[in-house]
């Protein structure tokens, strides 16, 4: 396949006009051009690390049929590649998701949001289900299939599990967390370089204390970010873009199976979600994942931050896969599987390819 | 007078080994040298825009022999230039101040903190004291020695009375208010470019409201800080370093009376203030000034961000003058007036230099 005169846009070579050849499912050559005359806009396929369900799908409840359904659908946003995100749910139902669960298409592994983490952070995670990690449990539960979890660094028993995780290739994201800067420092020092939907469900920055959000701030820390405009205002959007470097923002959705539906009731980890101007919440008023897709994000945080599209890669695919160790992908470059949202100039998706393939077509 | 192998720290040229000659109050010629031998440091002397007091001394009820010492013992501090700062009164008692005072040695003018201020954010000013601006008030009480006013924006006829005071060479500075991140905003693109004694007595910073403390990292708002390690935390100022512009952070002591004086009982603008390990409160708990003195701030701020020497020149003299658009002072450099502090590599004042004359040495 060829894609001709287009904008590529390469996380670490800038933007450039070319052609682009593609075998099987890898970038075969790229062809650099003189002109910088383009329709479309080639970037890397987007890469959603924290989801919990779309259009109905909730990853807590989805037979295999149901993933290769929103697989397909996360198509038309862009996403080539993305980890269903578990609630806080008991040790036997996540051991049953995590054995059940198979790759498909762009679903590449778990992200378990929870259960480790603290009461008094919970969000919209159900209390009931939240309690500490065990190495016995873990043990039982981790496999290859989990790429991320989120945990609290206040809990019981963190700093012992976190080698078991390391070891088995897990990467451990901070979050709900009550811990104020020091123990997200300490834990920093553990090589652990993630904060789950940062500033949301951590402790605030004060000036006296600057908590968990302060240290995403100050410190070397990979942040998530929902670009929803419902998590955070833009203007935060704009003091995060202004603070760090833009190595260290990972977009995100965090949504939920309401995601793309009509306002209305649903449900998350068996708690009531109610979904109105496509704000979720609980029913006390607590904001309950995001009914956010990608691409959606991805206009959002450009528009917000007017970022270049150089930047908008790395926070959209390229950061997400660095971070999980993932080197063959997002990028556009020779040798580097065929991933590609395909936009025009006001990011909207026009195409999907996944690996070689045109998944999406509008 | 000439000084011989120095360091010279200059806020816009930067650090070099040379000697200078200093002929009447003015820099007359600088030599520099090919070698890096140094003993002492020379930078501009040091300006403190918001202090309200020192060693029993305070601006409410200064005689001008108390304003006198307050100059002399301030030279230790390598303070070079100051402005009094009130707290809020009866227009009768500022008006007596304002008209009252005279320029004497290195102070330099008033800075108005209050009575044009937010009781809800009163912090240790009197409440009694707290009143909205009226046109004809300030027409009576701004003469030409008020350099700078510190108002709350949200308060009543806030928005009318601005182009008077900046019509008399008044700047304007926000503070003690409790304004969101809109009407500071407002107030920036009218061209009120300064805030006090930044983060405090300010809305805090929220994900989905940053506040005025928002405003002042996210704009391009100059902030006042008092590098005591009481009002904020070292992480704090490690955030604000990180985030905003060197050119738009501006050292204070916000020093009161019993500055360099014993822990005990004292009084800032009526109201008792209570000394304990150099942290001054009212009885409920509220911090109350400081007893900071300038040089402490200094080397606070130099071990807390390891910044450069010319961003220590540009923290505690160079910007603070910039603000106040006075041209030939804060910089080492020849025609400039000959004010300066010596320090040693710890930055301990070994010499302080008033328009060419050595009026300090340990």
């Amino acid at each position: 396949m060829e894609i001709k005169n287009i904008l590529i846009v390469d996380p670490i070579d800038g933007e450039y006009v070319g052609d682009i050849i593609i075998e099987n499912d890898i970038i075969k050559q790229i062809i650099k051009k003189d002109n910088n005359y383009y329709d479309y806009i080639l970037m890397p396929g987007f890469v959603d690390t924290h989801t919990h369900g779309y259009m109905g799908v909730d990853f807590m409840n989805a037979p295999k049929e149901d993933l290769k359904r929103w697989a397909e659908l996360n198509f038309s946003h862009g996403v080539t590649k993305f980890y269903p995100t578990t609630v806080s749910a008991s040790k036997k139902q996540l051991k049953e998701i995590v054995n059940n669960f198979q790759s498909i298409l762009s679903i590449s592994g778990i992200h378990l949001e929870g259960p480790y983490i603290n009461k008094e952070k919970k969000g919209a995670q159900n209390e009931a289900y939240i309690y500490p990690p065990k190495l016995e449990d873990l043990k039982e539960i981790i496999n290859e299939n989990v790429k991320l979890i989120t945990m609290a660094p206040e809990v019981e028993n963190f700093f012992e599990v976190i080698d078991y995780l390391k070891g088995n290739g897990v990467i451990i994201s901070l979050g709900h967390s009550n811990a104020n800067y020091e123990l997200f420092k300490k834990a920093l020092e553990k090589n652990i370089i993630r904060i789950t939907h940062f500033p949301n469900a951590i402790t605030s920055l004060h000036h006296r204390s600057i908590g968990g959000v302060g240290a995403g701030l100050l410190e070397k820390f990979k942040l998530e970010m929902i670009v929803d405009k419902i998590h955070s205002s833009p203007e935060f959007i704009k003091l995060v873009y202004k603070t760090k470097n833009i190595d260290d923002i990972i977009l995100i959705t965090d949504s939920i199976s309401a995601t793309n539906l009509e306002d209305g009731e649903y449900s998350l980890g068996g708690l009531k979600v109610i979904v109105k101007d496509k704000k979720a919440t609980l029913e006390d008023g607590t904001i309950a994942g995001s009914t956010l897709t990608f691409d959606d994000g991805v206009r959002n945080f450009y528009n917000i931050t007017q970022c270049s599209l150089k930047e908008l890669a790395k926070v959209s695919s390229y950061n997400a896969l660095q971070n999980l160790n993932i080197k063959n992908e997002g990028r556009i470059k020779e040798g580097y599987i065929a991933n590609f949202a395909l936009l025009n100039r006001d990011l909207e998706i026009k195409k999907t390819i996944f690996h070689g393939n045109i998944v999406y077509e509008k």
